[in-house]
């Protein structure tokens, strides 16, 4: 009996991280959108692989020309810019069936001076990082926003109680603890008619609103409780995800030195650190495998 | 009619980036194995999730006890080791059903001193850290072996030709450029009975020996064929997965200052890159999803 | 003749960042400093180098000890902390002559719910890292505050022009470019009876304001710009240091496509950069060469 | 009386981080240098602080030119491209009386294609990075060689003993304890007919070799014990100074899970770490300060 043949699976490949800055001058008041985009196609490209033949190849310097001169036009919400490049490219050749597109966007803040905003000096927020991705597969467009790099702490209010014990645990258990991670966060459209902008406002409020509220038996159960309230008040979201780290704030044993430590000095570690990864869904609504991959870090 | 409740989705947790370092010290010649190791649980966590009941919860910390104390006994191959780690896991807790473990290692190499390697100094080998996945999936056993950061490059031989030009292409043709790449390749084994440490010096050498000879029409064209030398050499590995930049090296203009530039000088750029992924694999053998999802960067 | 004997030359030695994390919590309102310091003690070291022998080594586990026990007490401004570490080491061990101890704070905002601020909840700011530098030498005690990873951006209102060409200028000169930079500053107090924090606050405000207004010949002229307001604003200040990236953001050619570009789409480049390093002083007022070092980037 | 007018300091500028590839190929067996390139000038700028004139302000584009067009040439060893480009900027505008000229260099090793080396085919070597200094002052040049990134570890004879204690001392002595570090040396060369790689070569290898050999008593011992070797067989070497971390490989107390652990299984920690600095230098020979300013990290 022979061995099967040793064939070509999944592959896409295109430009990664560009960093186009895109500023809007119709006014004295400036306007600037900060993104950095990847560009992916998937399709027919097995002679590229196979043979050395890239008739079929679109540059990838050609899809990151491309995004400049879309970026011409102006770019507005991530989603948006990215759906107009995934429309573009599986509409100019016949054997791009598909893609991913991915984008960063930085967020910028204007400049006080005196007793306003400048017109046109930013200083960059810092804060989260926004998130986009569209897959194009066929016909078919999903659109997952997100944030990540939020960095959130609460100093009381947090416990971790009533564990399994082995033979392997030494962690006592408390009912006062910091709690802090990074929250990273994908939410999957379930329609398009969105405000992608006004909608990101929101779940972003929410997600702070939620980890702030209320005692945290565990990050697990303060994830649930940031997803559940997103899509409770989000109809147009069909899924979100999280994957959160554990960031160990421990208390330190100052009783060496002849003094107590009640919750007030901590060392901020940085490895290991706990990791929760969990999706919040609708019941009966599927989730499409195709939406989600390589989308690292996520179950 | 009402809406669909909101319910749990697929989950995972555990602690990650555990670095454990492991002496053998049972002879005048010291060994070290120096692992970055994450251990990530599945099964039933939902009351922790929707009712904050931790009495599932395998700490993460006891998860990082007992990677330490399982290291008392030796670590041998990343993947053994991790392999120790699912059985342990799925095998304690009943409702566990599965998990995810993963390891980085990073090689040393000894110190020569005079004509002679010393015993018990090393100096970090800083090429390509090895990388390793187990999935537990009920009783299946998914294994796959790695590496990344393995940064390559050849000055001549190399090209891209025969690409479609459109509106937004401006790139010339060449069949002589500097093609670079940081190898970052996974494989997955289709048995288990496998000398993990050989197998994974064979997969090194030839996708080394596979970049170096011969000319290269593309990224896309050195991937494949690094990845069929693989799995013909190699009947153990059912498949082997690439993620790899195009880091590119562009000619300097020097003709401004009267000056040549035979492909002699070069500006190394950052951003953009192209980026080139794709699956190597046997005809009619599948490839289990489940032991390859959350390994971003891969299609 | 002999060759010159081997010798100690300048030597320091400590605990490189320790991060620790003081809640306060003495009101239903908690507070929260978020610092990584860093404690080097200075003076008769030479018979640990020379012989082995560690009886003047003041443990760097000591050293991170006590970092954590004095925050016991509160930590206030990182610069008043820093300060009684100083006296502290100095005032303890004969042979410890001095130091340099060196602080970066990471500030937090309350999370916002419903109409108010959240009394234990906070988020992480993202924006400019606060720095804090007290070198003690002997009696003296030099303090250097500063900020870093401030990054600015305006999209007009800066040229480059005049500059002297040869044989290897290529560059167009320009009245209207993107000028964005990430601002690193380090001022030094030429006395101590200063509220620190207010100063901070109040050099940040200015350095913006100065970044945002009028039109920039350069970085070297907005630089300067900066500093002359901070120390015409601030009589305690005796000198302030940047060392400032020129962030090029360069006008994509979309001529190929067709379009034109006015001065709206643009490329962020990673490297190289521009650099611009300055002080900016006070005529007579000498500058202690002892406080500047191991101020890396900044002549 | 009035206050101090405010003046232009110390300043410098220039191109940074310029990332220039040259590919020797006057024969089959290529060669390649790879550089990470910064130039700095110093000299008469105060027009272009004080008023925005840029009559002297060589552009920083103009710098990275000239780099590319000097690499037409060759390069060479590090250092001495760096003292052409030294001469080149001093020599070429009256006003430049000085500057500071650095490199980083990294390595590349052949693949190994059956029993040899391939002509044109490389992998990164990712050890340590060769580092390059050149500080021209006047018609002075002072040339300061280096390393960094070396990562070493020994997992035997080393210890810690003999150190004072005090109220905040909590660590344990100890005789055997893992040692390790990423050795970071600059050295200066006392004069100027040297063989820069051949002396780098030789120095590298006696870092490792006493990093290797013999009992430790601590890291300041061993920083010592290098360096002595470096100046005793270097006679070109007017000193070296060190920035070494002490990287804590902690012995995890497997007791609570009934296992002993004899100095086999640790936690290797990032933060925080030691950090030994110094200086080794021959007696009654003057260190040069303006050699040494902006090397961060060295006292």
């Amino acid at each position: 009996m022979s061995e099967p043949a040793i064939v070509l699976g999944p592959n896409q490949y295109g430009k990664a991280e560009v960093r186009v800055v895109k500023v809007t001058r119709d006014a004295a008041r400036h306007g600037i959108d900060d993104l950095n985009v990847t560009s992916q196609l998937r399709g027919d490209f097995a002679a590229a692989h196979l043979a050395g033949d890239n008739a079929h190849v679109v540059a990838t310097d050609t899809q990151k020309n491309t995004i400049f001169a879309f970026a011409r036009d102006g770019i507005g919400s991530p989603e948006a810019f990215l759906l107009r490049l995934a429309d573009h490219f599986t509409g100019s050749f016949d054997w791009v069936s598909g893609g991913r597109w991915e984008a960063e966007r930085f967020a910028w803040q204007r400049i006080r001076v005196g007793d306003g905003e400048h017109d046109h000096a930013f200083v960059r927020s810092g804060q989260e990082v926004r998130t986009a991705v569209v897959v194009a597969d066929g016909a078919d467009r999903h659109v997952i926003a997100g944030l990540k790099e939020l960095t959130v702490l609460k100093t009381t209010e947090s416990g971790f109680e009533g564990y399994p014990k082995d033979r392997y645990t030494t962690l006592p258990e408390t009912h006062d603890r910091i709690l802090a991670t990074d929250v990273a966060a994908r939410w999957r459209y379930g329609r398009h008619d969105v405000d992608y902008d006004a909608v990101y406002a929101g779940v972003r409020a929410l997600l702070l609103e939620a980890f702030a509220e209320g005692y945290s038996a565990g990050l697990q159960a303060t994830l649930f409780d940031m997803g559940r309230r997103v899509l409770e008040r989000h109809p147009e979201i069909a899924e979100i995800r999280f994957s959160m780290p554990n960031k160990h704030h421990f208390v330190v044993d100052l009783s060496p030195f002849g003094l107590d430590n009640p919750n007030e000095v901590f060392f901020a570690a940085d490895r290991p650190y706990g990791l929760i990864e969990a999706a919040v869904q609708r019941d009966g609504v599927g989730s499409p495998a195709v939406a989600w991959e390589g989308i690292g870090g996520f179950c």
